[in-house]
């Protein structure tokens, strides 16, 4: 019985899985303050291990957080807009709540990866990205089989992509107007069009316009990358026909310089449950 | 006594090294015909190591070419059009030279920044991207210490990034007009202005807008990776200022959401030798 959370943006999931795949229990709640978010799965996770809690700790978590075990600031929020969390130390919450227990953190978009890269859209692969295209733009990325961090973790919805004739929305990104983010997120789809991406009809242009700029973004990452796999994850990849379109419109882009980098996309395997497998995953390991 | 083969578009350095970073003898010769290229090469290295050759041959070759050991055209030179090079098979050549000979076969880029890793600018560092920007654009990236391959290798120069306001430059990539490669590299600058990059003074516009450009890509590779330092290698970033201008320009473009991506760039350290060296540490580590 092996104990992790998913912390996402509006949902947190504290769940137990066999360390194979599957999950056993699970319970989700709103991600409201740290401090009541935190008491809850604590609460949770005593019921279940008892007073001194669970032994290792997979954590699954929104960012941007610091990752480094050697970094003073372990486990502590950097600058995020969420209220209430930045300079919360989640390594402290845990501390008190369970001094013993080791936590093993990762970002949720590199943890819903590492599920994909075990039993899912990705199994046996050592190159991979894992997008998740919603209200932002985040990046799960494995290189040679390792998780990618870098200095802190990659924030990929933030470069740059030309701009499509047609489109004269100025972006969504509160940083930097037009990043791609701030073109192609679920969010930006809304402002642009006025209505929500998951109301906007399948034959509505928005769609084609959409694909071309998720192609854009995507060919940055299979150029720095070359990746085997590009998992599009997130709400907005949802829309039937999205995926293909992006694809055709990569092998456009590519004009054959590259090898069939259309074909490299694919939805998520273990959709909703990714983020959370994922968090076990780093307590068997850790 | 350890040699190491660089390979590039125009030139050809065979060499011994110490192992530690210091060449000890070394002849250059232009990069012709792949027959006439490595006979050079093979009887360079039969009038030190006898007619058996060395024992480990690390070479660090132009692209694109086949680096996958497991693969049965390893050492074949893919879809080039340098004369000559499309589907010659290195790994045959050495074979029929020194039968005994173990080839180490890395991208030049890749050499050149492990050189960098061991030696140079980027010392103990483990996420780094070493850049070209000359002829072409090209990419040698290490993420948690390892060198990037992928399911080929990077090919960075063919992303895509925005256009500079007040360009009107077609763009000179073959392949994609306007890609970043087809904007930003040393050939697009002499057909936009005209007169090659080397001969346009330093307070011609071209700079200001070769470093918008410049900014835009390295955005994309701090987006991606997170890298702690990027090295801007090949002829361009030599011009005066052009590091510092290219600084200013990703500060500005990260508009404070990443931590000082300006401050990440460098020159190399080690110049000329640096795919040699890396050439020769492939031999020590292989």
């Amino acid at each position: 019985m092996i104990a992790g959370i998913e912390l996402g943006g509006t949902k947190t999931v504290v769940g137990l899985g066999d360390g194979r795949g599957r999950v056993l229990e699970q319970v989700r709640f709103p991600t409201t303050s740290p401090r009541d978010t935190m008491a809850c799965a604590w609460t949770w996770l005593r019921d279940r291990f008892g007073k001194s809690g669970p032994a290792v700790l997979g954590v699954a978590s929104f960012g941007p957080i610091q990752l480094d075990r050697q970094a003073l600031d372990f486990g502590v929020y950097l600058t995020t807009p969420k209220p209430g969390w930045q300079g919360f130390s989640l390594e402290e919450s845990l501390r008190e709540a369970f001094p013993e227990c080791r936590m093993v953190l990762e970002t949720d978009v590199n943890a819903a990866l590492l599920a994909e890269l075990r039993y899912g859209a990705a199994k046996g692969m050592r190159d991979v990205v894992y997008l998740t295209i919603g209200t932002g733009i985040g990046a799960g990325i494995s290189v040679n089989g390792q998780l990618v961090h870098g200095t802190l973790h990659p924030e990929m919805g933030h470069l740059r992509v030309p701009r499509h004739e047609n489109d004269t929305f100025a972006g969504s990104c509160p940083y930097h107007r037009d990043c791609w983010e701030g073109l192609a997120s679920g969010v930006a789809m809304e402002q642009r069009w006025g209505v929500a991406a998951k109301d906007l009809p399948p034959d509505h242009p928005a769609w084609e316009m959409e694909a071309w700029y998720l192609a854009q973004g995507i060919l940055a990452a299979i150029a720095i990358l070359s990746p085997q796999r590009v998992i599009l994850g997130g709400g907005v990849p949802q829309a039937t026909g999205l995926v293909a379109a992006t694809s055709r419109h990569l092998d456009q882009l590519g004009n054959g310089y590259f090898d069939a980098p259309g074909n490299r996309l694919c939805l998520p395997a273990l959709a909703q449950d990714a983020g959370l497998i994922g968090a076990i995953e780093l307590a068997v390991a850790g």
